[in-house]
């Protein structure tokens, strides 16, 4: 097999056997290539890059993190960028410069030739994460009155370079989109049949404006493997292959993650992402909940007298805060789940909320029984153990309420659900979880 | 547009217009019949199944929640069962059977016709989320001596019922894998040239013993819409395409997410999972956490004395224990879906530790200085104010340690470093992040 040969392409470039790494290139799968190359520094990155055949070269290069390609770019001779620019898909191309200074770009689209420019600058005229911007512009249109072999011979005509010609696109004069047909379905058709007579009508499309993941969520729920992409007058501009799909899937759960955990979406590998990037990106939140957080301070003190006649009182603030927080994580992150593949709904709140009432005064009543009985290795009161343990259950059933009413929370107001989740739902339950403990805490033991 | 079109499939039942209904439903797609059915109860389902043809109903099916699928098992009749397991995909069906209870199993599978019981008991043998149990065995396969025009009417005359005719399998006589060929190559060949000439030799394949995850890798790196399952003696038994595994990259992620929040894997959406199989769930980890919690007591009745003298001290607990927790989950967050997307290794661990201990020291000093201002709210001791900062600037260069060695300790042992997050990190970090706040407040303050 292929990728079991280990080649080290460094000893080929040192010793300058530069023809047979050649060789061996033009072989590999871009994948391959890709990691072959990972570790080799810039100046020997462009000597592969100059080995490889053009088309090659491009699909590399566009699967490269930006901050490499950036480097590259800055090392490539001009002819060499023509070169990529021109073979990569205008997908792909779009997704470079978007990624690229402005004056970088500018640079680069004066490398290409006029109409890869201008479709180029139309796809980064759609907004960020638009299904304008996934798409390519490259599939296969056939007219409604052709016959199957008509159509079959269009395909061989003019499908070579497209990105798919397993489903073809039928369109009228206006572009307006008809229908698709299967290629499947030609192969196995009449020669004499119309097109019209096996195509599929009333196809699922999506518009340019789309977000990224209303698509991901069309092309999974209906099991495409392609989506035409249309204008606001539904005429045909371009196609979404499912392969952009399963990166739209991981980029959006990988979004969710990281939001869960209090950061903001970075869409670059962790060590092609600069450290300082990555310390604003984690500092700001860390900054605002340890403000959020200093309501806590003042709970406390205000508790004073209660913590001075009864220092074990303090034992038990972590407690609360540690299983309030892991209560509300778990149902925090079943309902954020749950809305991203669309299993819930917003008019499902009451459902939830009743359901996790009685799940929280279940796990409550357990986990008090837990501490308890643990509660004796520090404290001998029986008084204490009993209120701190009814307070236990009361932070179990608030975190469980809380943690599922949020994400329903942020849904109807149009903010990710995933925001109320991990540190920032935390945070939220201990200020309120330690006022209830002292208060109860307070009221039986007096 | 179909989807836009609102039927009340109910009032069609109640008013007994079945032959219409059926009309309508014959036109639909799967994934619209299901929800137009979703609120139905379990005996008007039925209805509806008896009206789709056989093939949609089959498919409609395979896509329900378990717990429905075992109820209109049980309502349907014995005809109509037989229909709709007939005609299901062998992978669908043998998912079917792995989420039934044995004595059901027992019973389907008497309904099988032979050849297809065959089928499933060998996917069935398979260990769960393995290749085997992902892959189909409905594809086509050619012989390399073929030629292009044979090859064409071969598929033509075997293809129709097959998963993919898409990408086409060449095997020799004793079934081993010899290239695939992409049915677009064929469409463009010459008619005559052989088989051999157009096919790519060494594809990848996968083992049907290759964990699902594995599978999904492979075909996300090398861009592939299909993929080949060969036996320990590499001959070919199966092929698993691009729709399931966009189903498992969503699995796996979902996975992650709940192991994250410190909860088992739960394979059924919530409300289709007894709530009493999500208590176990949830509740058996909250129970761990709160026990391994326990030290926290231990410690803060350790320095009774030192909270005696300043009840202040106390106030300070929950800060320690949040953005401790803050920290950690951040950084956990970030290197667990590193490893999962295949961007962090094993050996890149003292790189990330080293990084992160930077990190760690730029981000505490910040908050430090925060918490330095905002302890001023609650207590004008500038030596307790000076020895929280530092006490916190501690904490949080710990935590980004810990939060960052542990996912990679994890991959270490072999287990899922998705485990070391949320919950249980942060419960990791207090324990130890209590002890060293009073052990410095101790030190400063005296």
């Amino acid at each position: 097999m292929k990728f079991t040969v280990k080649i080290d392409v460094k000893k080929f470039i040192e010793s300058g056997n530069l023809r047979t790494l050649k060789t061996i290139l033009e072989d590999q799968e871009p994948a391959t290539i890709l990691e072959m190359i990972e570790d080799l520094p810039p100046e020997e990155k462009v000597i592969v890059f100059r080995l490889l055949p053009k088309e090659l070269a491009a699909y590399v290069f566009s699967e490269l993190e930006p901050d490499e390609q950036t480097k590259l770019l800055s090392l490539f001779k001009e002819d060499r960028i023509r070169d990529i620019l021109s073979s990569m898909d205008p997908d792909d191309r779009a997704e470079l410069f978007d990624e690229m200074p402005a004056n970088v770009v500018k640079r680069l689209i004066s490398y290409l030739a006029p109409e890869d420019r201008e479709i180029t600058m139309e796809l980064l005229n759609y907004p960020p994460n638009s299904a304008g911007r996934l798409m390519t512009p490259e599939y296969v249109d056939l007219e409604e009155n052709m016959s199957v072999d008509e159509a079959l011979r269009h395909v061989r005509e003019t499908g070579k370079n497209k990105e798919t010609i397993y489903t073809l696109f039928v369109i009228d004069r206006t572009r307006k989109l008809l229908g698709t047909v299967e290629l499947k379905n030609l192969i196995f058709a009449d020669p004499e049949v119309k097109v019209r007579d096996i195509m599929k009508p009333d196809p699922m499309f999506v518009y340019t404006t789309a977000d990224q993941e209303e698509v991901a969520m069309i092309m999974k729920k209906y099991d495409l493997l392609v989506i035409p992409v249309v204008d606001s007058e539904e005429r045909l501009v371009g196609i979404i292959t499912i392969d952009d799909i399963v990166d739209v899937i991981e980029e959006e759960a990988t979004e969710d993650i990281y939001k869960m955990a209090s950061m903001e979406m970075i869409q670059t590998s962790y060590f092609h992402t600069s450290p300082w990037d990555l310390f604003r990106k984690r500092v700001i939140w860390l900054i605002l909940l340890l403000l959020l957080e200093s309501i806590n301070g003042n709970i406390i003190k205000g508790f004073e007298e209660v913590l001075k006649g009864m220092v074990v009182v303090a034992a038990f603030i972590p407690t609360m805060i540690d299983t309030g927080g892991n209560t509300g994580s778990q149902i925090s992150a079943l309902i954020i789940r749950g809305f991203a593949l669309g299993e819930l709904k917003l008019k499902d709140w009451w459902k939830v909320l009743l359901r996790e009432a009685g799940m929280g005064l279940m796990m409550g009543g357990v986990l008090a029984a837990v501490l308890f009985l643990r509660a004796f290795i520090i404290s001998h009161d029986l008084t204490v153990n009993l209120a701190v343990s009814i307070a236990l259950l009361t932070v179990v059933v608030y975190s469980n309420i809380l943690g599922a009413a949020l994400p329903f929370l942020a849904r109807f107001l149009k903010i990710d659900p995933a925001m109320m989740a991990g540190p920032l739902l935390t945070t939220v339950i201990d200020v309120t979880g330690i006022g209830m403990y002292f208060l109860i805490v307070k009221m039986i033991v007096g």
